[in-house]
């Protein structure tokens, strides 16, 4: 009756909620699988808080710096990045920045201090302008690149040294204790982030680089049988869409990579803003595997006896085109200048040659020949990496 | 002799350095002239820090909230956002993580005490394991872009009061302390940034979009005109670049707008996920006329003939589609769903077609026309925001 009904409802909510936690936790463990130094990078941090905290619990340590040990925590926690790069950058702005805001502020409050009774006038008025003047100024873009998050510990600090400088007398003692620990919090995370199982932006952003061009290589092989085959677009042709947005990615990760001490195959001065060239060449490419995708994907087709003429001269511009960029791959992956790319290239200018013959006697398909141009375009900068 | 060559040295330095601070002064000024709203945007910064400043100068204040006021001035510092949006995201995860943390760390806390000698193992044990869990899940995509900065809070303020709690005795006093701190800032922070020129994320999504889709009309007109002129492209056709990378500018103020309250004609609930969608059919759209643009500037030309054949059919569709675009982007503007797009598009499909039948008597320039499919696939999802 109305109890089996309720019954049997219960167990499909409950039914129902565990494929539901089921699901979310299958997607949770497939994150984790898809590339286990996101665990790790959790177990990392989790590790960095853990001998931070001992600095608390063991009496001498703290006695040396005193309450202030929250400071080495709290940096821990806001500077710890998933990339060696991104720590850095954290590390050394928060230094900098702490370091310069707290002897301002101590320069202010000394000055103030002269004035008497205007003394909490000047340094809020200090502290609007600064705090303005900072604000502002990271929408410099070099500022933004760079400094961002020490633009905002330069304001935090200026405000918590200026404001808190009214009531404490100590307070050069105070900002010495809260250097050291944040010193004790760097030396903490970067020990972590640099010797256990580290991620390097650089070497993430040359996988990055290697990875989109062969995926192109595959994408301008796939569209071009796409559209001679005139059946619906196939899975291998949609692995260059990643290569279409990876700009922001990309900016990201050499912003970071420029931080990074030498390592491995990547030396002090690394070129990475040669990656950024590679990349945007790479995306020029996309764009044409694109407009070529839809090409073939079109509903008005070039008639039949145009497709076979040209059919033969096509694959071949774009097996050439792939294996030029197939070389470039290889040829960034080892960092060497190779020969075979220089023979590659000129392999597939006969090819495109070849194709611009074929088209004289029938103009049709102008888009697959920029794909080649611009994929040619597309080695050059390559060497410079090399 | 050397002293005048010293003399004029020095002049020249002094020159060259001067010229240099004028050049970056320059750039700065027109950083701030470009968009007013950034230098506004500073003094809100100062604004509210020097209210929150006063809290800690009036006594009466002072006392209600003892020494923790350095957290409300810290609030402001790190929550204070260009955009309402963003400054409501981090202000909800803030007091969220810190509550929820706060709680969280009371109870382990509570039952650490009672083991005994095993306090610092517990709490060190929890810490690890809360921080690695906690890490983890920013991987996870939904926590990332609505909750990344609240997983930083949380660990946070979990760490400070587990492991501060070992040394201070009034531990609920001091978070309820906190918390009452963390909410003056944010209330602050959220007073400036609705009331005092505020930036909204919704109108700044809603501006780059019906932008972007005017620059996209005219670089088509423009586009097809050099193809047809012959000569070098020009700058009109050279806007929809930024169109081609939005992609995560796009995404983060959508992420942003879906944070702040109804204001204007962005009611509850507006569909800032369509935005997203427009922005992702621009996107296609730019990636044509990028093709096309290639076309233009490329060496291997249609026979003259052919082009004379179609320069009217072709003029005829890029016009007609540049009317679409516009209209699309009135249509987004004044948020109505017009009749006269619907023309327009007709209208378009008219010329298609007849630059179809044209082209099937020649065939050629396949790309003018897919940028015309497109940019008909294009105004589909516009009906739905308006």
């Amino acid at each position: 009756g109305a109890a089996a009904r309720a019954w049997a409802w219960a167990l499909a909510r409950v039914a129902a909620a565990w494929s539901a936690v089921a699901g979310f936790a299958g997607k949770v463990w497939r994150i984790g699988a898809d590339d286990p130094r996101r665990a790790v990078h959790g177990l990392k941090v989790g590790l960095a808080l853990a001998l931070v905290s001992v600095f608390y619990y063991t009496r001498p340590l703290y006695d040396g710096v005193g309450g202030a040990a929250m400071w080495a925590i709290m940096t821990v926690v806001v500077v710890f990045e998933y990339t060696v790069g991104g720590s850095v950058y954290k590390c050394f702005n928060r230094a900098v920045a702490t370091a310069s805001a707290g002897v301002l502020a101590l320069g202010v409050h000394w000055v103030a201090g002269k004035t008497g009774g205007f003394e909490p006038y000047i340094l809020t008025g200090s502290l609007f302008l600064l705090a303005a003047a900072a604000t502002f100024s990271r929408f410099i873009p070099t500022v933004k690149a760079r400094f961002d998050y020490g633009v905002t510990i330069f304001i935090l600090t200026y405000s918590l040294v200026a404001v808190s400088g009214y009531r404490v007398d100590e307070l050069a003692a105070l900002a010495q204790q809260r250097l050291s620990t944040i010193a004790i919090g760097i030396f903490m995370c970067l020990a972590v982030a640099v010797f256990v199982c580290p991620v390097w932006a650089g070497q993430e952003l040359h996988l990055l680089t290697t990875r989109n061009m062969d995926k192109l290589a595959d994408a301008l092989e796939g569209c071009v049988e796409d559209y001679f085959a005139g059946g619906p677009a196939q899975a291998k042709s949609g692995g260059y869409r990643c290569v279409l947005n990876s700009k922001a990615s990309e900016d990201a990760q050499a912003n970071l990579a420029r931080w990074e001490p030498p390592h491995g195959r990547f030396g002090f001065r690394h070129p990475y803003a040669q990656y950024g060239k590679v990349g945007a060449s790479m995306r020029a490419c996309a764009y044409c595997v694109e407009a070529l995708g839809s090409c073939a994907g079109a509903e008005a087709q070039a008639p039949e006896h145009a497709k076979r003429l040209l059919r033969g001269a096509c694959a071949r511009v774009a097996a050439r085109c792939a294996r030029v960029l197939r070389e470039a791959s290889r040829s960034v992956a080892t960092m060497t200048a190779s020969r075979a790319l220089d023979f590659a290239a000129a392999d597939m200018d006969t090819a495109v040659h070849e194709l611009q013959g074929d088209m004289r006697s029938l103009p049709s398909t102008l888009a697959a020949e920029l794909a080649a141009e611009t994929s040619l375009m597309d080695t050059m900068p390559v060497f410079t990496v090399a």
